[in-house]
């Protein structure tokens, strides 16, 4: 179904529709604060995108921003911050009683780096058990008039649902294995993980730290790129997203585990995209790509195993099952095997840029997920489409393309070249207008 | 663009959601009229999508019918009544301070049945002057944060703009030439103009009564085929949609006027019509209808000339210099060409029939409108592609497919067999899903 939308409400605005007005302070941070408020006050009680939702921590914030000079980029902007990510004034419970009340010290270098932005920090919210496995209370938007709710995705779960809610127009997510593209695409926003290493995650709780990337949600590619802008200090130039681009359709090893939606998804961004005038091409992986999906389980095992050794021994009776369960898989992964995997890794990486080049195209398009959501709360999904490129540190983006038979979102994902993230969100933005 | 519209609130939902709920009680005549009266209240300032809204009146008859037994199909809708409709509590102004204050002493045929199957009056919706020239105040929804207001198109100006801002999922509309179709392309919604003579005009403002039709604007194509059958009290049976079907593509002899963007929601729908399983095969026309257009002019100025002759001799200094100016343009119409005309017409349903049949074909596709909406509000567009399948007295279904350079939706218009109007809403939302 075409996007039959109508954007009345400021918090239905994406970034880069409201940043011209807020510079302008034609609309004020309060004004927008307000609108984000009423709608996450509306609708928190079904779809609990928040683990903590202050609305007088907001307003203040805002008044703050109205009162004194114009910041930068993010001026005005209310953004979701996954409860793995500190900050200074809410606490950080990472998803688990373990962390229940601990209220860190200062912020995380990303949520530094918003505020100095001018952004304001609208809640934490809701993650997975420590990122991982373990899902929250969270409910996917989409969902809320289906016959059974369905996961919103995770592990950054809340601020998927928050920015799919229009609670908020952008939020920050993480990934280790699939955890900014799956929820993305399951809530039908825009997800962004950039190059492994290029967005500090001081002040993040480690996961898997070969692995673990910072990325962002948000409803427009544009506003990805206003993020990227944002974190790293530079001039925000919008996207020139005309190409012409060459792109490689890639289904990877795991497309007999893509259900129909996923496929038609596929099949209609190639088609939207040829139409728009890109060439798009076939793409196939090649040993030692094609065992990367096992890779990364194993060595995101181990890592879980090292990252988490303390909270597993002293509190192993408050994680759950499933988190118990892979901690203690990482202990079987011995030290060789998980070399062997990083040797692997690192020869994966290079193949993946020979590839690239060899074919000369400017981004892979891939499946960003199975299909829909799954049904029910049980689970955030498999991660089995995104894995891969998570251990390849390319940067990533998941665009909606259609609905699903349940009624729900189904993307895409383009994935770019190393280092290239402002190139991998033209060809985002190419593929979102092919659309239009 | 996809869809990425996250339908929280109940105002939010199409009928066809609603619909159930409403039905076993789940949700109430009151909590779905409070969310369409929060929603108006909103917005109403910058849209103007009403000449008569009144809250407690709404309320009061939410009230009733949750005291009261199930009524029918429309228990507990808020619809749009266009302003040339009449009621027997509301004002029905027709657009024109010729009228203003005039209440009628009872309802409309279409608002007794309406309201004998549970539909509730939200208010009376904006129409252009009699439902010809004249733009009102309503602003398109879609434009309120582009850099200038755009039309919503009319006649049926407010129901359009209403029903696209969510404040109403339903409301009627009139066209004498294109005046259901095109603001519902505008607007992004679907538009419904069912078969010449089959829905009453009892009560309703004649304007040109070989043309006029009774038709309504709503969000999803299955939204159209409950009001139709509540409209004829027929049993509701959602539409079956699955085909195959054969469509005709039909640029019509106008083409040329159309904008690129009308072009590719063209392109856009044959090919997704086409994935989905359709043949769309080449359909022209051929004499005498590519002269209809033309016919139609003649025909609507010369049937004006004579609806509106009192109003005319009594209040010429009322009117807009357009209206008076076709008013006059169909004094200088002769009977001998008027005649002429209507033959014309007739031989040119006949050969449609034919073309139909020798064709194979379901439904045609054609433009609804020349593109975006036009910018400003002293014209609400023009209406070339729809006034040949009006005077053909095809049912006609807009369908929204995608979002044109301005930002603004722009759709595509199936086109029917007479008196096949189930039968060609199948089509419609066949086309409709054909983007899932």
């Amino acid at each position: 179904m075409p996007d039959t939308t109508t954007m009345l409400d400021l918090n239905e605005l994406p970034v880069h529709m409201l940043l011209p007005r807020l510079q302008a302070r034609e609309v004020s941070a309060r004004d927008l604060a307000e609108a984000c408020i009423a709608r996450t006050e509306a609708h928190e009680a079904e779809i609990g995108a928040w683990t903590t939702f202050d609305a007088a921590a907001v307003r203040a914030q805002a008044d703050e921003l109205d009162a004194g000079p114009l910041r930068g980029l993010l001026h005005g902007i209310p953004v979701a911050v996954k409860d793995i990510i500190d900050t200074a004034d809410l606490p950080t419970q990472c998803g688990t009683p373990i962390y229940a009340g601990r209220t860190p010290e200062q912020d995380a270098d990303c949520v530094a780096r918003t505020r100095a932005a001018g952004g304001l920090v609208m809640g934490k919210s809701v993650t997975t058990e420590f990122a991982c496995v373990g899902p929250g209370k969270t409910v996917n938007p989409h969902s809320l008039h289906a016959k059974e709710v369905h996961t919103p995705g995770g592990s950054s779960s809340g601020t998927a649902a928050a920015v799919a809610a229009c609670m908020v127009p952008l939020g920050f997510g993480t990934q280790t294995a699939g955890s900014v593209i799956r929820p993305a695409a399951f809530c039908g926003v825009v997800g962004f993980k950039p190059t492994f290493g290029v967005h500090s995650l001081a002040g993040v709780q480690p996961l898997g730290p070969t692995l673990d990337t910072l990325g962002w949600l948000c409803r427009a590619v544009e506003d990805a790129e206003i993020m990227r802008a944002a974190q790293l200090g530079e001039a925000y130039k919008p996207l020139d997203a005309d190409g012409p681009y060459r792109i490689g359709y890639c289904e990877t090893p795991d497309w007999h585990s893509a259900r129909g939606a996923a496929a038609r998804a596929m099949d209609t961004a190639r088609t939207a995209m040829e139409r728009a005038g890109a060439k798009v091409v076939p793409f196939d992986l090649t040993p030692p790509l094609t065992h990367l999906v096992e890779d990364h389980k194993l060595m995101m095992a181990y890592e879980v195993n090292r990252s988490l050794a303390d909270e597993y021994r002293d509190h192993a009776d408050l994680m759950t099952d499933g988190l118990r369960a892979l901690i203690e898989e990482g202990e079987t992964v011995s030290d060789a095997a998980y070399k062997k995997a990083l040797k692997a890794a690192e020869a994966a990486r290079q193949e993946i840029a020979r590839l690239f080049d060899e074919a000369g195209i400017d981004a892979i398009l891939t499946p960003s997920a199975r299909g829909e959501a799954p049904e029910g709360l049980s689970t955030t999904g498999d991660p089995v489409f995104n894995r891969l490129w998570t251990l390849l540190k390319l940067p990533c983006a998941a665009v909606p393309v259609l609905d699903g038979p349940a009624g729900l979102p189904v993307g895409v994902q383009l994935v770019g070249k190393l280092n290239r993230d402002r190139e991998l969100l033209t060809v985002a933005k190419f593929t979102e207008q092919a659309f239009c």
